[in-house]
This record gives C-alpha cells, structure tokens and sequence, in this order.
C-alpha cells in the first residue's frame, strides 16, 4: 500500500511534573524537530496521568504547565495538532471498542504492568497485584488508540516503550481480523533521538535528571533559583589550577547541550588544561541559560496564567483532534454494526 | 441523607439473540412493572454485547429487535428514558476514569470473569485466561458507569448479579475517598421478580427456555411457526383419557403464564382428572398466545423495519440520557482537575 499522505508523527506528554531542563532535551527539543520532517501530533495525555496523580490541583497544574512549555519553547499550534486527550471523547469510546477485541494475555505481558508486579514480588507483597489499578493494566489499550486514532506513523519514544507500539499493531490486528480493513495494521516506528540529545542529561547531583531523583533544574524557575540551582550541582575538590574532565562534570553536560558548539568547545580545552574552575563553568552555564531563559520566562508566565490565550489554542486543538478522531470512530462503529 | 427525588430503577437489557417467550416472562415484564414505582430507565447495552456477539449484522439487528419489542409490549419512551448505551459517549469517558480508581484485584474476583477460568480449567486450558477479552475483564466497571451515571437506586438482576452492584458502589467509594463526595455510596437494591413470574419458564424441551438450548418461542414469530413450536414442545405419551400432572408439562407452565386465571385453573382440573390430551392443551396455548401476539406481531413488524419511528424514539432517548449523564461526568472532571 503506498501512503499519498504526509507521515505522521505523535507525541504524547504525560503531565506528571513541572518541566525541567531533562525533559527539554529528552523529549521537548527531539520531538519539536520532527516537525522538520512529518505532520505532527502532540498530545497531553492527562488521562495516562490519571493512572499515578490523585490531587487535582496538581493534575491541573500540570497539564497547564505543559502545554504552556511546548508553546513557549516552539511548538506551533498553527501548523500541528496540539490537544489534551481529555478533550477528545472519542478515544474513550475507541478504547472500550478496542478492549472488547484485545486478549487479556497481550496485558498481563505488558512491561509497565509486569514492572509493577515485579516491585510488589522484591518487596515480598504476596498479592502481586497489590496498589495495580485497572487504568495501568488497560493503558497500552488507551496507548494503542491514542496511535490509530490519529494514524500515526512514528512515535518518538524511548526503547522501553517499543513494546506499547506493537501491543498497538497487535489490537488493530484483531479489530481488522473480525471485522475487516478498518486500521493501519503497521507497527508505528518508534524515532529515537539521537546525537548529543541522546545522552542522558545529568541532573544537579550526577545522576540523570528525572523528577523521581529530586535532582531537577525547572525550566522556567527564576533567575535567583535557576543560579542557586546551577551552583549546587555536585562537583568535585579538584583545585581550579588543576586539570578536569569535563566528561566526568555534570555542570559541563548541561552546558554541553545549551551553549554554542564554539563556547562548548572552548570550555572544555580550558578546563582539560586547568586554571579553570567549576564556579567559573557553572557561571557560565548559568548565564547561557538564563540567556536563554529570560524571553521564555516571560512568555511562559503570559501562557500559565489562568484565562491566558492557551484556552483558545488547546480548544482549536481539541477541534482538531476531534475531527481527525470521529471519522476513525465511526468507521469502527460501523464496522461492528453500531454505526 | 434523605432522598427528596423519586427512586430510579435501570434496566439494561444485552442484545444477544431475538427476545423470546422466557425473557418477556422472566426479565421485560417484570421489568415494565417498575414503572409503577420507579422513575425507570432502560438501555440497550450493545457495548457489552461486543464482549461476545463479534457479527456486524447480527449485532445491528439484535439491537434493532430488542428495542422495538420492549416499545412493542409497552414501554413508553415518553414517560421513561429508553437508550443505547453506544449513543451516551459520556458512558466511556466516566469508564476510564473509574478505571484510573479500580483496583485490578476487584476486577480478578469478578463472578463473570472467574466462571470464564473455570471454564478453561475443566477444559484442561492451561492459560487460564485463553479467550479472555479486555471487555469481559473490564465489563464490571462499565456496569458501575451505567449505574452510576445514571443514578440509580433499583436494578432488576438476577441474585448471580448482585455482586456487580456491590462492585460499582466499591468503585463509587474509592472515587469519592480520593476526590470527595461526587458518587452515591449506596449499594442500589438488586430487585427480583415475585410471584409465578419468578418460575422458570420451560422451553419446548422442558429445561428453561434459552437461547443456548435452542428451545425458545421467539415472541413475534409468525403464526405458522408459533403453531408449530407450539405443538412440538415436549409432553409425555399420557392417553387423552388418563389422569396428568399439569406442572410436569412444560407446554402447561407456559401457559400458566399467559392464559388469564380462570382459564388456566379451568385447564388444570380437565387435565387432572382426565379425558384432556396434551394436543388440547397446546391448542389453547396456541390460540392464548396468537390472540395475544396478533396485534403486537403487526407493530413490532412495524417499529423493527429500517427507517421507522424507532429511530426517532432512540435519538430521543439518546438526548435524554446524555441530559442526565453529561453532569455526572462534569462533576467526575471537576474532582479529579480536568474539568
């Protein structure tokens, strides 16, 4: 079958936190590149956060904080579709369709589910399916709508996430089986993001930056906490006269990935030669940050705040999504004979 | 809490075959009996007939058929509301959020889901959950979303059913112990039928009329099939002139059930004390049942074709469910912070 459409590419968000510096060159930069190469599709996916969050006011602000980020950091609602899942009641009824034609077996072999079972066997609970709420075992279903709902191509994600894309191809396999050619039954291709974006970015006390570790660098903080911030990440005693790896430096893997290849360069000959310390570094890092930073910041707090133009653009995303999403919909509704 | 609203009573009725003589009996005439009490409500659950029926075709006619036969025997879509579950999107959205609170462990002990296993293991099916789709898994949660969106106080079920009704107002207590008081915590009232309608109704083999035993009267066939069903229902080789047991014969139970008092107690005598044959008796059950269906037969055959009033009478319906539905999942959205 040959494709006379452009490529698509999805990306969900799941707002589980504030958006920190890991995210941006983790997910936020790599997938804002795609839209280089593809139709783009990104999506808060409130609902996959429902799984884990119990308190609404953070619920809330986190969705708000992170479709405020991906605007202000460049996603152009204009030329992308740009949606909170929640917003689009037509995956919901995909979802109970597709559940009725997906193996309960295909689920108790997904890894998020296995994980959590795996946990609860090393901390010797014997009902392996203790704290396991039936929004987690359902969500490669959730995953899989999410993906044939918008026909997408490619899905930016981690390798540990494959898996959810074939469950995928798996479920629109047995929806067609019974009741014809209703979805794309190619495994969407997981992108992964590649060169110096790929490394893992540190966080302020070495080891990667993740929400879990408490060691994250927000992006939008002020500048007084961004420099405090930045000064404390972990570094060594190595007197400033002295040689430094700047590989084995945290501070130094950040600025890799914000400053310009010429200063990176620069500081890390400077700091391989000694003479330089890590205050001198760190004060570097944070001024290209906060260079960086202080247009956004601006930007950011305009889109946060409450009745800001945000409610527009997710409401012309919504509308978007959803009319991508009805058509998918009712051609599965017709296809069991509910249409 | 004192109730200043009328008590409402819910009745889903699954599509899963043509309604027959045994379901008017056992489920909708007790069922059309609540309106005297209850502000009732009665819904089509196509989406949990997609567990099982995988057959577009049959599937939009079972549907089409169930719908007209309940309008046809009497209910009144103006003083009830009357729905397809697949017409209330909200229904969907409310289950996944309920999923999100659901803990896998009450899904595991589900009646439905545990007799599916049990099944597999006296079939020596190693993997227990062979043949297990995600809709039967999931089926509870649903069932407490229509429940619960609905508000009801009353649902006519079977006793092998009560464990449901005790699952969603678990699933409304883990909701309302995380977000506050948004769901009735009350367990509704599993309502029986009484009376001679709780008896088993035989079917033309004498064990209870099923559509798995292939021994029911379908309601609204036409009266040259009736007439044969009729006659070929089991009876014993008992002369005309001896004595009989009226309630060892199936065709006498039915009766029962249909002719009006004085005739049934009349046919009880003549065949106790002898000299009435079955064939008599099946005559009168013939001509008890056509009086009956004559009038029916032309409207049901009416309501069921494409493009009648029943159309109509289901978008109606639809408008009133989703009337009441839409602030149930309003005030879900709110508690957790997406509304």
């Amino acid at each position: 079958m040959t494709q006379d459409r452009p490529r698509v590419s999805l990306t969900g968000i799941k707002p589980t936190g504030d958006p920190h510096l890991g995210n941006y060159i983790g997910a936020i930069r790599p997938a804002l590149d795609l839209t280089a190469t593809y139709e783009s599709i990104y999506f808060i996916a409130d609902y996959h956060a429902l799984t884990s969050i119990r308190d609404r006011a953070k619920f809330a602000a986190y969705t708000r904080s992170v479709a405020a980020t991906w605007i202000t950091l460049g996603l152009d609602p204009e030329r992308t579709v740009f949606y909170r899942q929640s917003d689009v009641p037509e995956i919901f009824e995909l979802t109970w369709i597709l559940s009725c034609v997906t193996g309960k077996g295909l689920m108790n072999r997904a890894h998020a589910y296995k994980a959590a079972r795996d946990r609860n066997a090393e901390s010797g609970i014997a009902d392996l399916d203790a704290g396991v709420n039936m929004g987690l075992f359902n969500y490669p279903i959730l995953m899989a709508v999410d993906i044939l709902v918008m026909g997408a191509d490619v899905v930016p994600v981690g390798q540990d996430q494959s898996q959810h894309l074939e469950i995928a191809a798996d479920i629109a396999g047995s929806f067609n089986h019974l009741y014809g050619d209703v979805f794309s039954l190619k495994i969407p291709e997981a992108v992964l993001p590649s060169g110096v974006n790929a490394r893992t970015m540190p966080g302020t006390d070495g080891r990667k930056m993740s929400k879990s570790y408490g060691n994250t660098i927000p992006l939008f903080a002020p500048p007084s906490q961004l420099r405090k911030l930045v000064r404390g990440i972990r570094s060594d005693s190595t007197p400033v006269e002295a040689p430094k790896d700047p590989d084995a430096s945290a501070a130094f893997q950040i600025y890799e990935n914000f400053a310009d290849p010429e200063a990176v360069k620069d500081m890390r000959v400077r700091l391989e030669q000694g003479g330089t310390g890590w205050g001198e570094l760190k004060n570097a890092l944070f001024e290209t940050l906060d260079a960086w930073l202080t247009p956004l910041r601006a930007r950011y707090d305009e889109l946060v705040a409450p009745g800001s133009e945000l409610d527009a653009i997710l409401a012309a995303g919504a509308d978007k999504a959803r009319d991508r999403a009805r058509p998918v919909l009712a051609g599965a509704r017709r296809a069991i004979g509910v249409g």
